[in-house]
């Protein structure tokens, strides 16, 4: 059902009923688009808020993008309709909306493109889909073949829906002008300052034909008729009637009537997208539609794409898992890293975290969003709730809710950046009247202060778990996992600081940190594991005697990274993690799921068992777990934890888990025990945090090639049961190739000269060093 | 295709195809449910704002009632599969999801209950849905006889579709102690004082079964498979598989397999509806589900229904337009006064010409309404934009965004609540410390004092034409309507002054309102009628000059109405506005429709030509014009522009509406000349205040039996076609029959009696009077 091709850099899926919500995404720095195997498209672009220029049937609500996307008849897509105009038998590509037994299917999902193959009625079909760099446009190029052996006379009808536009004004026509179906709308609005506002909007959709087509339709209504999309009215005729869209709901569908001989293949060119106005239109139509314009585009997105590839190629025991990590890990942390998730406010411990995973790839990013973050740090210290990336964003959602963590993520992302660049220098650096080791020191100060009377730090309306949000809204609770992660920033900010040459202020933090650590000790250990907060009415929780939520991941992985935990306690820890945590999906978040509402804990509690933050394996959690676990030196269970993120090895796996091996989804459902038969099941939401913390830890813990101030450190970690490992890394402009085996003698070679402390110093930009490793 | 039913008090649609928007309402003191002849359904209840317990597949936008709703496969509905279990062949009553071509079809929407027979595959499938006067719940029978004289295995499979809803939570599962499916969520909180509010929200939707079925299913996914929803996966089987929706789609499906002998008929009942938690649904369990409970509930229905059927009855040469006068109009009054639309903020002006009409129904409602809104009169005298009818209720939509119309309300409303009742004593009632004629002094000043310049009245985001929102945003534009407008209300105000002794006020206002006729007259009168208005830019539109929005009838209607426009000027008005604003369809609210935006006028130009307020026969603005044609006893016009507010009197004037004669809807499309395709179709949307003063021109200009200070003013005014007219009319407490007869000799005979000046004085409660007319 499923093969890597291209050295994994393309996965086919030879199914689409296997797993139906699985597709693909692109994007480029305008624009995502996720596509399903199925045909359903998710699509949106930034003027500067995200929009849409192809609809829901109804009038939809303006959210954050959500997991495990509903999909329905007339959801948003991109369709092909192919009938035989002798027979009349008609089927669709790639297989919605007329769900047709297809003989032959194959969905591909590259890093550069989509594409699909269909063989039906004597007939092979083959879309494919890409993006340009910078433009808000999809290239779509179909192409039909004929492999009958006879003369065939057939309709080839391309049916983008483009839904409900808005409720003020919406249309849609065949404009020969531009060469295909504009719909046009505006976007309501009520009070006049919104009419300002609004009047830059794309609100126009257009799909542009290379060729013209015999007929069209304007009208979703009047395509589809009684036949219903499945076999739809407009296509029993012989041509579709030429149709307008008024203030009804617009469609763009086209008609090709061809002949085809044995083996004769028919290939078409489309755009669809959004615009101003008809003179965007046309541009868009010069820039792009045209055989040479795809080939430039293609090869201009490959570049980009390949640009973010990141600085690690690997070969291990694990064929899939390599490549996972050298196809589409780095490019799921490149996305994260270049577009900002296509927001204009991420959340700050979101876009810290995700320019973390820059450092892998462009550290100059990296370095950038320091500073931009910075820049909007609060004159006590404290980080905003959301970082606004352009003129006029405003905070939304979730980032009106106050969170007390995102301070901790200032020195997290500039560990990564530092190891990665030794670039010490920015430390000077000023913002806004301030340096940033002084801006970081502030940052430290607000963590350090905003802790109660036992030294433990307030949780507010959330922290990392954003939905924990009823813990401390009166301003009395506190955040087990926060205290140690507070704890683990200040420690991470002391050895900055002593390798900056700040040796008070490495006495400083480091002091603090013990602090909080020992806070921790006092207060939230409950014997087995350290308690995941205390609430407003100081009810301690995520201890032994709670029946759900009994046992949070994130305060233990935090406190193996703080300090907090003992060597003894990090056993008992585990003992705990492996007893209640750890599932045949991977190690949930928290256990038991709540079953009911806890009004305590707040939002976690009302979100579905298995779902989300309720007891399911959320990767990012499980990422700080597997981060934990290779500082701790646990290579066996840090490899077990960080193989389940990825879907795969198997195909029962993929299956289980209904998604494609080319993300991490933000989670896999939980409550394997409760409900069964969700288990596992994918979110297909690749907007997390795990990407980036993924990826570090196959560089930095797996691989054991870690960026230091002196150098790179040399100590790959692999799992027991593998001998050998060979890597190729980039690092400060030199190039290392590392070959790993389990000898049993433990020495590392640098240009086969043996380097006992494993730390390469000197490196020089331009230079390829060798390193053999040998394990015991 | 139509038929009036039961003496017109049921309508009945025999085609599913022919209208497939086309369907009927019913509502009660806390919910209304909109459904199609083809099974689609709109249902919202009040909790205390509008919420929904069938939702749409996908996250929906929040907001007011749409015209033209969009339909799709998907969309909300209730729906009865029924299969041969012999042949396998599938059909779905009414029509959707499988619409298969059934042998016969009946859709009856009826005053107190919905139903439909749908027959085929030899099978009759009867379905019927009534509503309790209080309760939040849909009762639905259904019945399945087998016609086709030979033993048949069936499957019966009610799916009601729940659609998504929660992104936090939702699930759904069979249960055996309630019987039936209930479905489980969580509406979406992020801040945590929403939480606080959201607790007492009604999140479950339940679908209970009288008696037990064979099998069920609980997830959409599930029952849909690949098959569609046209022929559900789940069909194929023997049994639905008894699954549950665990953070996935629900619907409630429950599957009946019986045997029918030749004839045998069985009947099924089943409540759909929202609830708080486990024991209200116990509870509505307990209070309907059985035959008695729904016999009970349709008596108790009826009996509200009824108790707003309004003070006339009529029987005339149109007996089309006796159906609808006698049976829908003053219950499309009655809902709109009853329920206010059911929202909690409604616009001022909708509020008081809503309760308006309810002065011929229950005029005590009439009288607290008036009391309520001045109890939101600002210290100014200004009214404000919506009038907040619960706790805690809040301004929303176009509520925030500030017009200057409301005061006219007042007089105009009470006026007609005057006339019907005769309460002067109303006047002298204190509101907050100012008796009501002291508040509508004021809001008389405040109208008054509201002007420019010129004398001409602000218009600041809007008036009566929410849209026109950017005439006078800037603080300077003024509106040519609201000068008469205010003009009228200001000589209404002072005739009821009069009326109650208040000279001095009857001469302040009665010079006021000439001061505002002068100022129009003086500075909008464009030749052959009056402009709609001068921008803040002093660019005076709606005039001759204007290519597009050249004229408009409000300003018309309302000089006529004010006194502004002396007879000459009215004949030319006549003119331009038969000559531009005639069409097919009816009046115009303006024309021509502008075909782009006209930035100093608004969102009037950004709705989509046809639609709505850009250039549609607007019935609202349609039911002013008739009320100053009947006031200036111009018959024939009038009756012809009311008679065609009302779908039919033919078929294929119902056809092109796609409208059942069951309300007026607020526009039919307009553009009859730029897209003639859908000129004329209804917006299906009965939310208008086009009701209350279509029954007025009824009751008070074409009955002629209209209330005054000194009792029943008698001055039928029919159209010169019309030779007879027979009307009953219940008046302060008596009853009034009415005998009009063109006779050639114009007299009023009261019991026999000659009237001279045609008023009934001294009316006896509990009387009936007999009044003869004879008309010239």
């Amino acid at each position: 059902m499923l093969h890597p091709l291209d050295g994994g850099a393309r996965c086919e899926l030879t199914s689409p009923t296997a797993m139906p919500q699985a597709g693909g995404f692109l994007w480029n720095r305008r624009m995502m688009i996720q596509v399903t195997c199925r045909g359903y498209a998710t699509a949106q672009f930034m003027q500067p808020e995200p929009a849409k220029y192809a609809h829901a049937p109804n009038l939809e609500a303006k959210t954050f993008m959500q997991p495990e996307q509903a999909y329905y008849a007339h959801h948003p897509g991109r369709f092909v309709y192919v009938k035989d105009e002798d027979t009349g038998d008609l089927f669709s590509a790639p297989y919605e909306p007329v769900r047709a037994p297809v003989e032959a299917f194959s969905f591909v999902a590259g890093r550069h493109d989509l594409s699909w193959t269909v063989e039906h009625l004597g007939l092979r079909v083959e879309m494919s889909l890409g993006l340009p760099t910078d433009d808000v446009v999809e290239l779509w190029e179909l192409r039909v073949t004929n492999l009958s052996g006879r003369a065939r006379r057939l309709s080839v009808v391309p049916y983008f829906p483009i839904g409900y536009m808005s409720w003020m004004n919406q249309s849609a026509e065949w404009r020969a002008d531009l060469g295909g179906i504009v719909a046009s709308s505006v976007t309501p609005y009520q009070k006049v300052a919104d009419y300002f506002k609004n009047r830059q909007l794309k609100d126009k959709t257009y799909f542009l034909c290379e060729r013209t087509p015999d007929a069209w339709e304007a009208s979703q209504a009047a395509f589809e008729g009684e036949g219903g999309l499945h076999r739809p009215s407009a296509l029993q005729g012989e041509r579709l009637a030429g149709g307008d869209a008024r203030y009804e709901t617009p469609a763009a569908c086209v008609q090709y009537r061809v002949e085809l001989q044995p083996n004769q293949r028919e290939t078409w060119r489309f755009l669809f997208g959004p615009a101003l106005d008809d003179a965007e239109i046309a541009q868009v139509r010069d820039s792009y539609l045209g055989e040479a314009g795809f080939a430039r585009t293609r090869r201009a997105y490959a570049d980009y794409i390949d640009g973010g590839r990141g600085c690690l190629r690997i070969e291990t025991p694990d064929a899939d898992f390599d490549r996972f990590v050298n196809h589409w890990l780095p490019r799921q942390v490149f996305y994260h890293g270049d577009v900002n998730r296509l927001s204009t406010d991420p959340q700050t411990r979101n876009y810290l975290q995700d320019n973390l995973g820059m450092a892998y790839i462009a550290p100059a990013v990296t370095r950038g969003a320091l500073l931009h973050a910075l820049g909007q740090q609060a004159a006590n210290g404290a980080m905003p709730d959301g970082i606004l990336l352009v003129e006029g964003a405003e905070l939304k959602y979730i980032n009106q809710v106050p969170h007390t963590d995102h301070c901790v993520w200032l020195p997290v992302c500039l560990q990564a950046y530092l190891d990665e660049t030794g670039d010490f220098a920015l430390l000077d650096v000023a913002v806004n009247g301030l340096t940033v080791a002084e801006r970081l020191d502030a940052a430290m100060a607000w963590l350090h202060q905003d802790r109660d009377a036992r030294g433990l730090s307030f949780i507010a309306q959330g922290d990392w778990c954003d939905p924990m949000n009823m813990v401390g809204y009166k301003g009395r609770g506190v955040s087990g996992w926060l205290t140690v992660a507070a704890a683990h920033a200040m420690k991470l900010w002391a050895g900055i600081s002593a390798d900056a040459g700040r040796a008070d202020a490495a006495v400083r933090w480091q002091a603090a940190a013990q602090e909080l650590n020992d806070a921790a000790n006092q207060h939230l250990w409950d014997g087995e594991w350290f308690a995941r907060g205390i609430t407003d009415d100081n009810v301690v929780f995520g201890v032994s005697s709670d029946t759900e939520g009994r046992i949070y991941l994130n305060p233990q992985s935090w406190a193996m990274l703080s300090g907090a935990a003992s060597a003894a306690q990090r056993e008992k820890m585990f003992a705990a993690i492996e007893a209640q945590l750890d599932t045949p999906h991977g190690v949930a978040m928290f256990a038991p799921p709540y079953s009911g509402m806890r009004d305590d804990v707040g939002r976690v509690t009302q979100k579905h068992p298995g779902s989300a933050e309720n007891g399911a394996v959320y990767n990012h959690a499980a990422s700080f777990y597997v981060h934990a676990l290779y500082d701790a030196g646990e290579n066996d269970r840090a490899w077990h934890a960080l193989r389940r993120m990825i879907p795969g090895p198997d195909e029962a796996d993929i299956l289980q888990r209904g998604q494609l091996p080319v993300f991490i989804p933000n989670y896999y459902r939980g409550a394997h025990r409760q409900y069964p038969r969700t288990a596992g099941r994918s979110s297909q939401l690749f907007n997390t945090g795990t990407a980036a913390w993924a990826y570090r830890s196959v560089i930095e813990g797996l691989c054991g090639l870690r960026g230091h101030a002196g150098g790179l450190l040399v100590r790959p970690q692999l799992p027991s049961h593998w001998n050998h490992l060979q890597a190729e890394r980039e690092f400060r402009g030199a190039r290392f190739k590392l070959q790993v085996r389990r000898t049993g003698t433990a020495r590392v070679l640098l240009d086969g000269q043996p380097l006992p402390d494993g730390l390469v110093r000197h490196i020089e930009a331009g230079r390829e060093y060798r390193l053999d490793v040998e394990l015991s």
